[in-house]
């Protein structure tokens, strides 16, 4: 994975190593259950106190068993537990992968007791396959008895066993100072295959021991995902698989309520899952480049998102900046090619703070100093419309062979 | 280029070698203009009469400077040239690319002494750099010159000189047998760049010897259009530079406008141009297979053509099929991402008339003569959502390292 900047801190909100083990009464651990090969595979996360649970579900027609669960169980409100599997995406297998999904789910409730409705199920991996229940429920027992044993949390473990072609864990935490007290929220996350994000599986779990009613971790839930994940994911335009959860099991005893507390608490959680977003731009198959992209002077900021995920999402932008190529012409293109009118008569451009077309009319003579900017692994381009006073971004990499070898090759 | 299939015969629409110069009283040639290198770059095209003239454009915001002059030409409805130069697009190059546009129009117009306004210009190639229009313009001469001494046309070398990354020329004729008589349609288009279609500059020039109204020319046009090129290009996403084109001048003696004669016209001009659209997909740059999507089943002919175009745009379909794995299960998470809702519980899937998937369940056991399959150079997926009645079609390549390699290293 390319290096990825921290969050910025703010007084309010300081982000600092952790996982989602880091806020008090969250409990995870991974294994290898041997679902394909010798690395760790199974994930599980237990939450001391029934939490009040939200999710944000793919939005694409062929849906995975396991989501079909998990949005009933964020239908319900309340989650102690999830169990989560990498490898395979129990994805378009059928009625018997409906069955697997409420088997896995069924198993880690009855060995936790607890109920099977309280139990989230995540699945990633290859579409199209049957699961291993054997091995998977070999494995939820291994798990579930760590757990009865007391053993101590393992973030990194649980972290490593979601992931599929990533190539590095993804985890954060953010500690929020709120009025009414100090909370933390903690973050694992799996992205990887970026070219078409809408078709790589997202992953992403929070955890938080504040208490927050369920109706306001919707409403943050969905905002932050619009801000985060959505700037690498084109809405509406998602996989099998993906999802975005939050447990909230107030077991730090402060209750985020207040106007003031809510903001901060909601701006923690959006850096946080602005981080975890970079950094599965950063981890996109085969990348050599990160690729931030603002778009500013905007009438609207879903148009400027739009525009930015246009430009983040072309793949001439894309293998352009693979091959250190200032190719301005293209940026500007991508960006003309959806959403409302703009002139681009009127627009400038900058990549890492550099000019490259300055109202209308293009930058000459300065390409020594792109090509080294462009040495650099993270790549900032700055569009400004001139239309409006609205911005928006988003997060991608750029395109090179590596993605070609590792996608043609994944399955077989 | 990948080998294309010639379009089918019908009684009253043959398809035949040819070009732009097939159809009686058109002149075509093409030369070097040394615009960058050695390769042919500048093509003139010369009507013998005033000819009806429609086109249709892209719709993105970032429009070259030729393509705002030939939309005018479009709107006065009658042409009697076109000056085409590749290697470079003049998009995106400010005030000076309009002029530079303009002074193409009007040299060619006072060099064939005819107006500005009946002379249509595109261009093709890099963004954002200003043509050299001492070599654009001694091209010009040496063109008009060349059709002043009456010499022989040459639609190959006006074919060839229209090309940017494609690898072979895309010409083709038709001879359609109407109740008034037979007429001629000749054709030549550039394509490349496929694997984000919207962005690749699509060309194509369709010029016939029959007589057809404006206004009929215009609806003609952009439903043929709609089945063929949008089939390969994302509806209201495209390049700076797009366009296609037809000129319509009577010299063949035969009137269009009787209904069935219409009918006829239409059905041999959508042909020719599917066979147009095969060939740009069969040369996507670094293409290795040319992929053919057909939705089934569907509510509306719109919808079905959209998740086509989902499927045959998808960078994971795209890499499996480059690996030579049946990955079906990429298919139709590519299909649930866009459009109307359905049931993947009910739908079915074939690769070159193999079964991958059986209302809702996944065959098992026939990956050797899936993979066998996957030889040919053609691969062809027909989804059946079973949701309707209504069917549309696709045409794509697979994503490959070659690709990459392209567009990585094109500008620099």
């Amino acid at each position: 994975m390319l290096p990825v900047s921290p969050p910025l801190s703010f007084p309010h909100a300081m982000y600092h190593e952790g996982d989602v083990s880091s806020p008090q009464g969250f409990w995870c651990d991974g294994l290898n259950a041997h679902l394909r090969d010798d690395s760790l595979d199974l994930a599980l996360l237990v939450s001391a106190a029934a939490a009040q649970f939200a999710g944000v579900f793919t939005t694409n027609a062929v849906r995975a068993a396991p989501v079909e669960l998990t949005r009933a169980v964020h239908l319900g409100g309340i989650s102690r537990a999830a169990i989560i599997n990498s490898k395979n995406a129990n994805a378009l297998t059928g009625a018997g992968g409906a069955e697997d999904a409420a088997a896995m789910q069924a198993e880690t409730a009855q060995r936790l007791g607890i109920l099977p409705a309280e139990v989230a199920v995540a699945s990633t991996g290859v579409i199209g396959v049957s699961l291993p229940m054997e091995q998977v429920s070999a494995g939820i027992a291994q798990l579930t008895a760590r757990f009865g044993e007391g053993r101590t949390p393992d973030g990194l473990a649980a972290a490593q066993a979601i992931l599929t072609t990533d190539t590095a864990v993804k985890c954060g935490a953010m500690t929020v100072e709120c009025e009414s007290g100090s909370v933390e929220i903690g973050m694992m996350v799996k992205g990887s295959g970026m070219i078409h994000p809408q078709m790589a599986t997202m992953l992403a779990f929070f955890t938080t021991d504040a208490a927050i009613d369920k109706p306001m971790l919707d409403q943050i839930l969905r905002r932050v995902v619009d801000r985060s994940f959505h700037r690498v994911t084109v809405d509406g335009d998602q996989s099998t698989n993906d999802m975005a959860l939050i447990w909230a099991n107030g077991c730090s005893g402060v209750a985020i309520n207040k106007p003031q507390d809510l903001v901060w608490f909601e701006h923690g959680l959006t850096e946080l899952a602005r981080h975890g977003a970079r950094m599965m731009a950063a981890d996109g198959e085969g990348a050599t480049h990160l690729i931030m992209v603002k778009v500013a002077g905007a009438a609207t900021e879903a148009d400027a998102a739009l525009k930015a995920r246009a430009i983040a999402s072309s793949s001439l932008v894309k293998t352009a900046v693979y091959g250190r190529d200032p190719n301005w012409g293209r940026v500007l293109a991508a960006a003309g090619s959806v959403g409302l009118p703009w002139q681009p008569e009127k627009a400038s451009l900058t990549m890492n703070g550099l000019a490259l077309f300055v109202e209308g009319e293009p930058v000459i003579g300065q390409e020594t100093a792109w090509s080294a900017s462009m040495n650099r692994s993270e790549i900032e381009f700055v569009l400004d419309l001139a239309a409006g006073s609205e911005s928006g971004e988003a997060f991608g990499c750029d395109l090179t062979d590596g993605y070609v070898e590792i996608n043609a090759h994944y399955r077989t």
